[in-house]
Parts: C-alpha cells; sequence; structure tokens
C-alpha cells in the first residue's frame, strides 16, 4: 500500500486523478490532496485540501503534479530528492532526454528506474493509443491530424467560460473571453498555445515531438492542426496516415479491436462512430470511421478517434503510469 | 435589367439569395418568391411570397432554386424548358457532364450557353477558392481536408435545433435531435450524408468529385473528413497538400492575398487567422494558418479556411453565376 499525493486537487486534472486511483483500486495507504493556500481546507471528494510544501510532499511514495509548468519546473526535483516518485502532467520535462514519457499501453518498459515521469499532451495521448497498433502492423510513413479540442484542455474555468459565455449568446448578448483569445461558444479558435517559428503552435509540435518519442522513432512525420472547439472534456481527431506496408482496414479493425486503451467504434451502417457524447467520462479512447484513404492508394487510411481529455488525455494516463510501478 | 425567381425562398439559402442578389446590384427587374403552398403568402424581405408552379417559374429569366435535390430532379428541366436558365443550389445535377458546376472565380469560362448551371456543395466552393491559386501556381499532388461543417448546412431547422437544444443543456437537461443523428449542442458528428462503400460518406465523395470538376482535373488526389460541429453558418477546414512545385510560403500568401473571392487573414504574432466568429456574413472565405508542412518538406503546405456557408457556399456562388450571365 502507497501514500499518494496530488497537487493541484482543485483542478480538473487533480479531481480526475482522485476518481482514478479509485476505480482502478490503486492500493491506496492515504491519499494527501495539496493545493495553493487559498484553496487549503477546501473539502475536494471527502478529502481536506492541505497547503502545497515540498519537502512535505517529497514524504509520498507517489506524487501527482496536476500543476502549471513552472510549478512543476520550480518543486518536481526538490520532491523526487525527498523520495517519492513524481508523475507530472505538465510539458515542464517532456522532452528532456533522461525522463520517460510514457504512454503505459505503449512503453512502460521507458520508466526503468526513473523517479520522474512525464505524463504526454491531452492529444498525443488519445491518439497515440489508437495509432501505435497501425504502427507496429504496417509502419506509418506519414501522418496528419487535424483536431477537435474540448474546453477542458484549458482547465475548469475554461469549461465554465463556455457554459456562460453560451448562456450570454442565447440570451441575445455578445460573449466575452478570459480563457481564450477570443469568444468560444458556437466559435471555433485554430490556434492552442503559442505559436511556433515554423508557424505552427506549440501544441501543434507538442503532437508531433510526444508521438516521436512515445514511439521511440525520432524520424516519425507527423503534421498537426490543432482547433479548440465549443465543447466540454473530450478531444476528437481526424487523422490520415501514410502506412509502410499495403494496409487492410479489416485487419486494422481487429487490431484496434484487440489493443488495449481503445475501443473500436466503427459501424456506418447503425450510425457508430467515435463522439463526445459517448467518450466523455470514458476510460477507453474510441476510435472509428476506419477507411482506405482515397489519397494514399493501398498505402494508406483515413480515422477518427474520440477520448476524455481530462481521462487518457490527462488524469488517467497518470494513474496508469503508477500503476505500471506498483 | 431580369425578371429573376428563387424557388425555395423561405429557406435559410433562399433568404440569402434575396440579399446577395441586392448586395450585388444585380440588374433586377421583378423578383418572384416560390415556395410551398403552405408558405404562399408569408411576407420575407418585404416580397410576397407566391405558391411555386413550374410552368410560372419557366418565364423568368433566372431562376435560383435552392430546394432539396428531389424537387429539382422534379422541376428543373421543365422550368429550363419554359425559357429561364437555372441555377440549381441543390447536388441533383452536379456530375452530370452537360451540367457545368461553376465557382465563378475558377471556371466561369464553363457555363457555356447552358441554361442549367449547378451550384457546388458548401464545403467545395469554400475551399475552392482557397485551393485553385495554389493549383495553378505550384500543383497539387495530394489534398487532404477536414471539415468543421456549421449546423446551417442542415437548413435552417437544423440552426433552431443548435440553438433551442443548447438552451436545454445549459438549464440541466438532455439534449434531443431532429435534424441530426445526435444531439449537437456541445458535441460533434463525424457524418455528414450517407455513407458510401468506400468508407466516406457522401458528403466527402462531394468534396472529391466536385473539386475534380471545378478544377477540370478529374486525377486530383483528394480526400475529406467531414465533421459537423455546433456553430451555425460558417464552415472551417483544415487543409493539407502536397504540391509538384517546391512551395514558399511567402509566394502562396501573395496568390491568396491577390485571388477573387478569397482574403487573406494570417498574422499569427497578432492571433489573426480564420474564425466563424469573423468569417460569419462575409463574402469573401477568409484563409489563413499558412505554413511549411512538416510531412511533405519543401512540398507540403498547411492552411486553414473558413467562410460562410449560406454564402460563398451557398447563395453567393450562386448570385455570382448569375451575374457572370448578365
Amino acid at each position: 500500500m502507497y501514500s499518494v499525493a496530488i497537487c493541484g486537487a482543485t483542478g480538473a486534472v487533480g479531481i480526475e486523478v482522485i476518481r482514478c486511483l479509485k476505480e482502478l483500486k490503486f492500493p491506496l495507504d492515504k491519499l494527501t490532496l495539496y493545493a495553493s493556500a487559498r484553496s487549503a481546507g477546501k473539502e475536494i471528494e471527502g478529502y481536506i485540501v492541505e497547503e502545497f510544501h515540498a519537502e512535505a510532499a517529497g514524504k509520498h511514495d507517489f506524487v501527482f503534479l496536476c500543476v502549471s509548468g513552472d510549478f512543476s519546473r520550480e518543486y518536481a526535483q526538490q520532491i523526487v530528492d525527498g523520495g517519492a516518485v513524481v508523475i507530472d502532467n505538465s510539458s515542464a520535462f517532456r522532452y528532456e532526454e533522461n525522463v520517460p514519457l510514457v504512454v503505459p499501453e505503449i512503453n512502460a518498459d521507458s520508466i526503468g528506474d526513473s523517479k520522474l515521469i512525464a505524463n504526454p499532451n491531452c492529444t498525443t495521448a488519445i491518439l497515440a493509443v489508437a495509432l501505435y497498433p497501425i504502427y507496429k502492423e504496417f509502419g506509418l510513413k506519414k501522418v496528419i491530424v487535424s483536431t477537435y479540442q474540448a474546453t477542458s484542455g484549458a482547465g475548469q474555468p475554461a469549461m465554465d467560460e463556455l457554459k456562460e459565455q453560451t448562456q450570454v449568446v442565447l440570451d441575445g448578448g455578445e460573449a466575452s473571453c478570459e480563457n481564450f483569445a477570443y469568444p468560444i461558444p458556437f466559435n471555433l479558435i485554430p490556434q492552442i498555445d503559442a505559436f511556433q517559428e515554423n508557424g505552427y503552435t506549440k501544441e501543434e509540435m507538442k503532437v508531433t515531438w510526444e508521438t516521436r518519442k512515445i514511439f521511440g522513432d525520432s524520424d516519425l512525420k507527423l503534421s498537426c492542426t490543432a482547433v479548440r472547439i465549443p465543447t466540454f472534456r473530450a478531444h476528437s481527431e481526424a487523422v490520415t496516415v501514410e502506412t509502410e506496408k499495403e494496409v487492410d482496414i479489416d485487419r486494422v479493425r481487429g487490431l484496434i479491436d484487440a489493443a488495449p486503451g481503445v475501443v473500436l467504434v466503427d459501424d456506418p451502417t447503425n450510425q457508430k462512430y467515435p463522439m463526445p457524447l459517448n467518450a466523455t467520462g470514458k476510460f477507453d479512447v474510441e476510435a472509428g470511421r476506419f477507411r482506405k484513404n482515397e489519397v494514399f492508394d493501398e498505402y494508406g487510411l483515413d480515422f477518427f478517434v474520440c477520448g476524455d481529455q481530462l481521462l487518457k488525455g490527462a488524469a488517467l494516463n497518470a494513474v496508469q503510469i503508477a500503476k505500471a510501478l506498483v
């Protein structure tokens, strides 16, 4: 049995970590919730929130960091030095060579004896579980991804903003924005995170960089367009791939059906395909709309995935990493 | 001066045709609005709606069909035989060899002396004005499109459903659906129109078939994933292309800037890019987020377009076709 702590326990991801620990029956001895002094004393899921102190945090067996990259950069090493295994949900350490970046269904073995493990970007984790079985069997020459990302990726205040500002629009008013660059109700925003010199946003490049690291293939060619849409907490992604070997759609469906972390939802006749409506709150990522691609002929494939941004995209994957270590 | 009629004048597209005729200063002698007997007598934009009769319709100079494909199939030829030029907004005749399918900025010359002209699918028209300048200058080996389509594509009742059912969700209820296969508020639906044998939907194949016909290039390789999202009336599209010639992004921006029907909205530093919020109600399609593509190296390009589904995607393009003939 283990002593576990969550830093940033009052945020959207932190709360889901508590739920995932329970749902996955993590062998919990004691669970401690840390947040800022402002939130100390609050009750979350039956636990009283404590003010964060790095020294105390380091005394747990596992510490989930569900906080900003700046916070992680400041405290993660100190917590590790205190003796805890740290699973960091931020992007602070994802690209450091000696920090494993892990989707347990794919590269749990990369953890080794690391005490600091990075949890991937939400869009990446959701994509990776569906893409990996195809990568293993057919190889991937090119991957092109367009995302339909939920507001939860910007945290609980962003979800609240979608709800509140949608009501403003329905009441005939003009929506404002605090958590996005533009009003999100009945709109979309083709920018997530800052623009890079190459014209991609950082969110888009994260999907490229992180998929390469998780697959252990630094040559993988992947291009992403990341778009925020007015949904709450499930990310969807339209994916086009060129494969190295000739692709067989039925075989792909079979692989997805058998793969862990992803469920095949692909029955056009009965209008079954991945959707936020169904994927929200589910552990497994939904994958469907598998079809031979019109552009890459026998070596191409299109599909659509949808997964809960707060679960496989964040909290669930983090707890799965911890579970792989116990 | 010309006598003009609109069939289906009470629908979302029909009403926009009236507005576009005025905005484009179409040389109108008389405008007649037709609809079903049920709508006869209604006043729309200052005109009294009359019940449709094919014989009477044929006596106008131009007739806009803003009705179902079934209606067009039943009456279009009869109206043409009566002497009118018919511009059909449905998909009924788009794929017939002797019926020109026209985006005036691209292939107005294909009209010739045709009396029946097809107006393209909304997603196609919005894509085409931005894609064509690139096609002409650099050639296109592959085009991959993911769409973010507004509810207006399914008509005014679908837009009303988005509004009404969103309120139901905000009030804590469960959304229902009449115009979509699933509830649309805070959801997306990766199916528009019926599934084809190849696993694509008809909407997706329309984009392939119609772009080929408009560009006059039956070999163009184009793959589309069409997704309905909870927005009102502007369609967005994430586009990845492989070009035949080495691509120069600044040159592409210059071409888009100079091209008719499309406006360059591409200033990442100042967070300017195409969005429904700005493209709604505008004649020009917005194109931006131009960047060299990470997958096709020197021969690839990513960009994002957004255009009003009821304007360039329907009514505006139809009126532009008529204008090209006067």
